[in-house]
C-alpha cells in the first residue's frame, strides 16, 4: 500500500477499505505520510466525497490515534453534548447542571474559543479562581462526586484529527460533510461518553449555511455514533443570530445564571431544554421529550440547578458566591449603547460578523495562546423580527479600549439587516435526529 | 492576496488572474508557499481545470522563474524540437544532423530518461567519450560552427516547473492538460527558441492515451507557443508500439546512425522526416513538407547527414569514427533470442512495458543519478500486425545479467497480444496541428 496510490483512488472516484484508511490516517500522524500528500488527498476527498462505510472507517482511526478517555469509573450513563460552534452559545454551562442535579453524570472536555466562536472552557475560567485543567482522575472523582465536571482538553484525544484539522483549515478543505462529520466524531469517540447529543448549527453564523447541510451532517454524525455503538441525538438548531442575549465570556456566564434562575432568553431557554431533554433520555432519566423537559424545568424552578452549578464552580476552585451574586463579576470599563443605523425591522443578521465585533472587542483570539479579555463583550436587546428605532439603543456594546469599541460597533451595526417589512424569524429548533 | 483564497477560488471553480498566477509560481519557487498548500492548489486545479488564459499565465510565470537562455548570439532561426516521451524515440539524433547539414541551427537542451521513457542525453553518452555538459557560450559557439550541439540542461531553467513537478509527481496531480502544457511550454520558451515543434505521442507508452487527448494538449501546447510569439507546431504520433526497431541506449544510436545511411525503418524514418520537415519550414529552409522532405531525403541520400553526425560527435569529444563503424559500439554480454507466446498476429502492444523491460535490463533509471547500462536493450524484429510463429524468435533482448535478462523477457513477452485475426496498425502521424 502507498500513498500515491490512494491519492490516485480517491481522485478517481474510488471507494478506500477500511485498511486503506488506517494506512493513511496512521501514517500521516506518525510522520510517514507528508503533509502535501495528505493535502492532495484531503482535496480530492473534498471533490469526490467519502461513503458513510469510508467516513466511519475515518472518524474510528482517528479515534484510535491517540488515548481514548476510560470513563468506566464513573457510575452510570455517560452523556456529552456538542455544538458544531456558534456565536452565544452557552447551552452547556445551563444544562451541564441541570442534568447534574438530575443525577445524570456529565464528565466533559471543552475547548477553548478561536475566530468568532467562543469556547466553554474561556467562559468558566471568566469566574475568579476556576481550574479547567484536571486530571483524568480528578475529573472521574469529581463526576462520582457531584455528578459534573468540565475541563479543558488535556489527554491526547484523536491526534490525526488535530493535525488533519489543522491541515484541512491551510488547505481549502474544511468544508466536506465526512470531513467535518468524522472530526468531531472522533474526538466525541474517543472522550468515552455512551451517550452523545449533537447541538448542529445552521445559519449565518454556523459552519452548515442551510437547514439542508446541516441536516445532512447530522445525519452523518448520528450513523457514525451508531455504527460506533454510541446512542447519539442531533439538534439542528438556529444560528441566523447570536443565541440568546449576551456575546462574551463573562456576560455569557451571567446570562447562564439567569436562565438557571427562571429568567432565560426564549430561544436559548429553547434550546437548552432541547438538547437537555435528549441527554436525560440517553441517560435513562425520563421516557419522553415532554417528562424529561418537565423534570428540567423543575431544576430550574426549585433551584437545585443553580445550586448544582454553585456546587460545580465550588469544585473547581471558583468562588460560589459570584453564582448567587453575579454583580460580582468584572465589568469592562466602557459601556457603549449602539443604535441602529435605521428605524426598521431587523430581518438579518451576519452572525459570524456580532461574533467578530466580540472578538474585536477582546473576546476572542486568532491563534491558540492568545490571551482572551472576559468582560468585553456584547449585550443584545433586540432579536430578529424585532422593530427597532433609530433613537433606541439595540445593544450595548462592553470594551475597555475606545478605539477598539469604536470599530467593533461600526462592525456591529453592519452586521445588522434593517428592512421596513416585519418579518418572522425562522423557529430556533429545526429538527431533531434520533438513533435509529 | 493569499495562499489560502486562491485554493478557494480555484476549488469553487474561479477563473485565476494573471497577477494571481503569478503569486503562486513566485511564492512556492521562494518557498513562501508550502507544500501542502500547492498540492491541494494543483489537485484543486485537476479537478477545475484552467482556461486557456490561466494556462498561458502559468507558463510565462514559469519560464519567467529562472534563466532564460539567450540564443541570440547565434546567427538565423533557432529550431527546437520536444517529445513528450516515448520508447524507442531516438528522432533527434537523426533529425538534429539533417537540419544542421541543411544550415538550421539545432541547439537543444535535452533530458535523461526515467521510468520507462529513454533520454536523448542518455543515448548520446554511449558514444564514448560524448560530452554532454557545455556551458552556455560554448554550445552558442558550437552551433555558429557546425551548426548543431544537443547537451543536458545546466542552466537554471524554470525552476518553478522541476518543483511544481516533483511535487505533482508524488501528489497525483500529473495528468491535467494544462500543468502538462505549462510545464513542458515553459522549459522551451526558456530554452530560447524561435520555433518549436512538439511530437506529441498517443497511445499505450504514451502519456495521452487516445489521439482526443493528445490532440487537446497538442492544441493547448500550440496556443501556448503562438501567444508567447513562438512558431509552434505540434505532431500527434502513434506511441502504441515503440518506434523503430530498438530500445536502448546504444542500440538506439546505432539505428539513428541506420536511418542516416539511408536503412531506417519506416515508421520511425516517418516521424522524423515529419518532424524535420516542420523544423525546416520553421527555419526558413523549406515552404511546403514536400518541398522539406525531398530536402531532408537528399541529406540521407548524398551522406551529408551521416558526415554531419560524426562531425557533431567530434565537436562534443566523442569519436567520429563510431559513425561509420558501429560495430564499435561495446555489446552485452548476452544476447537472448525471444519466442512469442503463440502464434498469430501482433495485434497490441503495451508500450510502456516493453520500456520497463528495458529498464529491468539496466537500460533506465528509476531516480535521478542512478547510473545506467548503455549496452543492454532490445531488438524489436517484429512490429504491430505482423504475423509471427511461436518457432521464430520476434526480438532480441541484450543484457549482462542472466536473471535481469530472465525477468525482462517475461515482462517483454507479456507486454504483447497475439490474435489469430490480422489487423492493420494504426498511421505513425495522426495529426498536424500549424500555427495558425
Amino acid at each position: 500500500m502507498n500513498m500515491y496510490d490512494l491519492i490516485m483512488k480517491k481522485r478517481n472516484g474510488g471507494i478506500l477499505s477500511q485498511a486503506e484508511i488506517r494506512y493513511i490516517v496512521s501514517g500521516f500522524t506518525n510522520g510517514e505520510i507528508p503533509d502535501y500528500q495528505m493535502s492532495a488527498f484531503l482535496m480530492a476527498v473534498y471533490f469526490q466525497k467519502m461513503n458513510m462505510e469510508e467516513t466511519v472507517a475515518l472518524t474510528l482511526a482517528m479515534a484510535d490515534s491517540g488515548e481514548r478517555l476510560d470513563l468506566s469509573a464513573i457510575e452510570g450513563i455517560k452523556v456529552d453534548k456538542h455544538s458544531t460552534g456558534g456565536v452565544g452559545d452557552k447551552t452547556s454551562l445551563i444544562l451541564g447542571p441541570m442534568l447534574a442535579s438530575l443525577g445524570i453524570p456529565v464528565a466533559k472536555m471543552s475547548g477553548r474559543g478561536l475566530g468568532h466562536t467562543g469556547g466553554t472552557i474561556d467562559k468558566l475560567e471568566s469566574i475568579e479562581g476556576f481550574c479547567t485543567t484536571l486530571s483524568g482522575d480528578r475529573l472521574i472523582r469529581q463526576v462520582n462526586d457531584i455528578k459534573i465536571a468540565i475541563a479543558g482538553q488535556t489527554a491526547n484525544l484523536a491526534p490525526a484529527d488535530k493535525k488533519i484539522y489543522e491541515l484541512r483549515n491551510a488547505t481549502g478543505t474544511v468544508d466536506n460533510e465526512s470531513l467535518i462529520a468524522s472530526s468531531i466524531m472522533s474526538k466525541k469517540l474517543a472522550s468515552g461518553a455512551d451517550v452523545i447529543v449533537l447541538d448542529v448549527k445552521t445559519g449565518s453564523g454556523a459552519f452548515m449555511k442551510t437547514p439542508e447541510e446541516a441536516e445532512r451532517l447530522a445525519r452523518c454524525m448520528v450513523s457514525i455514533g451508531d455504527m460506533a455503538g454510541r446512542k447519539t441525538y442531533a439538534v439542528i438548531t438556529d444560528m441566523n443570530e447570536p443565541l440568546g442575549n449576551t456575546v462574551g465570556n463573562a456576560l455569557e456566564v451571567q446570562e447562564a445564571i439567569a436562565v438557571l434562575q427562571g429568567k432565560g432568553e426564549a430561544r436559548l431557554t429553547e434550546v437548552t431544554m432541547e438538547l437537555a431533554s435528549y441527554m436525560l433520555i440517553g441517560g435513562g432519566g425520563a421516557a419522553t421529550p415532554e417528562e424529561a423537559k418537565r423534570m428540567l424545568r423543575e431544576t430550574i424552578d426549585n433551584g437545585t440547578a443553580l445550586d448544582k452549578l454553585a456546587e460545580w464552580v465550588n469544585a473547581q476552585g471558583g468562588n460560589p458566591q459570584w453564582i448567587y451574586h453575579p454583580e460580582c463579576f468584572p465589568k469592562a470599563k466602557w459601556e457603549e449603547a449602539v443604535y441602529p443605523a435605521e428605524t426598521g425591522y431587523l430581518t438579518a443578521c451576519r452572525t459570524s460578523e456580532v461574533g467578530m465585533a466580540s472578538y474585536l472587542l477582546g473576546g476572542g483570539r486568532q491563534k491558540k495562546g492568545d490571551t482572551i479579555d472576559p468582560t468585553v463583550g456584547i449585550r443584545l436587546l433586540k432579536h430578529l423580527g424585532d422593530a427597532v428605532s433609530a433613537d433606541e439603543p439595540f445593544a450595548y456594546l462592553y470594551g475597555n479600549d475606545r478605539q477598539k469599541l469604536e470599530e467593533a460597533k461600526q462592525r456591529f451595526i453592519q452586521a445588522y439587516t434593517i428592512t421596513q417589512r416585519p418579518m418572522r424569524p425562522s423557529p430556533v429548533i429545526q429538527t431533531v435526529i434520533a438513533p435509529q
